[in-house]
């Protein structure tokens, strides 16, 4: 074949065609109020912490990893409590991965993925990769799911997994856990709840991890992106049962996760409570956003995240640019109408606030 | 559902039901040579460096990586030469995601992969969790790949993907180039070449690197495990056209290789040199080996790769058991009778020749 191809050219699978990589746009602003980031890196005392652990595997690391992750996993047990151990976590490079590696086990060709929408963007990413049927369900005006409307759907679709993504992105909003209970009394599915803004949540002790103990097909999937601060750092993991941890060691390739990865992520738990010492000041700015928008005069959806849809807006791209042009970045996401911004530090916050004010006034 | 689940009782696959995690026995011997890691780790200058450059990372590591991994991508171009660019480069968390995404992208369901046995282990663990048939052609007795049996073999199975691995897994043999081009000019599949262990070949410059310019259709693969010791790192590349490079950024899941991970290989590039120099040092333990073998009377696979393939034994486990008993590790796999051992340090191949000369004269 002639050197100069062109992806047309290639064997590329029918359904890719036409495709392009997914992902934000990754725009060099001073304001990145876009991705739902946590805006506090960890502190000089811990990256020196996280130097010297890189440090220390870095001297074997002619040597593969732990395939197991089991230091990493004992330590993801012990920050979440309720009586887990290793043997019901699963870690993974981001929850890309552990999604990846649940969908390989329990989708896949024939089955049926089933989630809520509006919901995270990246669910459909998963089931294409995974070859997996993706089925979407509104959620409730108030943007919860209602166990009526996913046992209804559950029984007309079948499916093999079924996510519920509370707090939800890019809603913010929280599913009531009696909810949740429902809809697992009567599905033999796997249901994943997808925690990922839990630690932001107003009342974080209200986790589906609290279901464990009664349902054996409940995936709780969390993430040390925004609560660790940890986006760079790509650790997301779950707690299940373990035959749920069984199957996700069957489809993994070996040593996922690399030396360096466990030793960092190892280091940011060691030092759990500074870094949700910071989750605590995000909540704070979140609340207070919930409360300036309406002042600006704009509809804000109430959250439980590190984030917060607010509009709605004629023209969202308009608004979406004319704060970019003032160096903030939000995201154009979500039901029609709405941006998505996320909690930043208090200082990014006021200029967001500047921003959407002076746009405000200009749109008008 | 019950809480104690097995994992019969969930919605597991049924391709997967019985199936076992993958991988080599991870065991704490002291002469540990059984998956071809190279025994050298980086210099206490270059943990030095590494550590500084996770520092670096850490200091943002609240925010998404790089998405497209470009500086990475730009320095692997840079070691490999050939007028390659960052445009013709992709990594991945080891060789198993950069194979994953190649076949995401070109192989998959109703698809089929075709490789030349006895070859790497883990290529049909890559066809199964992609979903793609897996076509096994053998080897010539040399187990080289010959161009003849090949072009029968695509023109037979109609394979979407070919991957030849020279010098192959476990056998150590290189395939000659001039078969090589007689596969790329005969298909318009996707050939992967994969050169895990080129730069430990007698003759390194003999790479399908340098038929790059000619076919679009070709992919070489590498990876840092072995020449950069950097098995516990996770990073494996590939060179390609750029639309190959296109098609694995549509099927990766975004931000899949860590802001430590793209540091950490950055600085084991930046002291190629170094890193390469023992690579130099262990082909001359390699040769040897190759020598004190057939003394020791067994027989030896010639190897052009850090590992080599020795027999035959009429009860191979027996033989892999009695070295362990020893301390030394080695690797049941290959054809019937032989072992792999990895090349490690003068010091470990001497624990090596003690023993297997004591297991010899023991079964004798």
């Amino acid at each position: 074949m002639k050197p100069q191809v062109s992806l047309a050219e290639l064997p590329l699978r029918p359904e890719l065609v036409g495709e392009e990589p997914y992902g934000a746009p990754q725009l060099d602003v001073p304001v990145r109020l876009n991705v739902n980031e946590n805006p506090y890196p960890p502190s000089p005392a811990i990256i020196a912490d996280m130097a010297d652990a890189v440090a220390a595997a870095a001297a074997q690391i002619d040597r593969y990893p732990d395939r197991e992750a089991l230091g990493l996993r004992a330590d993801l047990a012990g920050y979440l409590g309720h009586g887990l151990s290793a043997a019901n976590l699963w870690a993974a490079n981001g929850s890309n991965e552990v999604m990846t590696h649940l969908l390989g086990a329990f989708a896949g060709p024939g089955r049926t993925v089933l989630t809520f929408a509006p919901t995270y963007s990246m669910y459909p990413e998963y089931a294409r990769n995974t070859h997996s049927e993706y089925v979407v369900v509104p959620r409730r005006d108030d943007f919860t799911v209602a166990a009526d409307d996913a046992l209804a759907a559950i029984a007309e679709h079948q499916p093999s997994v079924v996510i519920i993504t509370t707090p939800n992105n890019p809603t913010g909003t929280t599913t009531p856990l009696a909810e949740i209970e429902k809809i697992l009394a009567g599905t033999e599915a796997i249901v994943v709840v997808d925690e990922a803004y839990q630690e932001f949540a107003r009342h974080p002790e209200q986790t589906a991890l609290t279901l464990l103990p009664r349902f054996g097909n409940l995936v709780v999937s969390r993430t040390m992106s925004k609560a660790f601060a940890l986006a760079g750092g790509r650790v997301g993991y779950l707690a299940a049962a373990p035959a749920i941890v069984d199957a996700c060691r069957i489809v993994r390739l070996p040593y996922h996760l690399s030396a360096q990865t466990q030793a960092l992520a190892r280091v940011a738990l060691a030092h759990a409570t500074e870094m949700l010492a910071k989750v605590d000041e995000l909540r704070a700015t979140r609340d207070e956003l919930l409360l300036r928008l309406p002042q600006l005069g704009v509809e804000v959806i109430d959250s439980d995240a590190n984030f917060c849809l607010f509009g709605r807006f004629a023209d969202r791209h308009d608004v979406w640019q004319r704060l970019l042009d003032r160096g903030v970045l939000v995201r154009e996401t979500g039901p029609a109408g709405y941006l998505r911004v996320s909690v930043g530090t208090p200082a990014e916050m006021a200029q967001f606030y500047q921003a959407l004010t002076d746009v405000i006034e200009e749109i008008r």
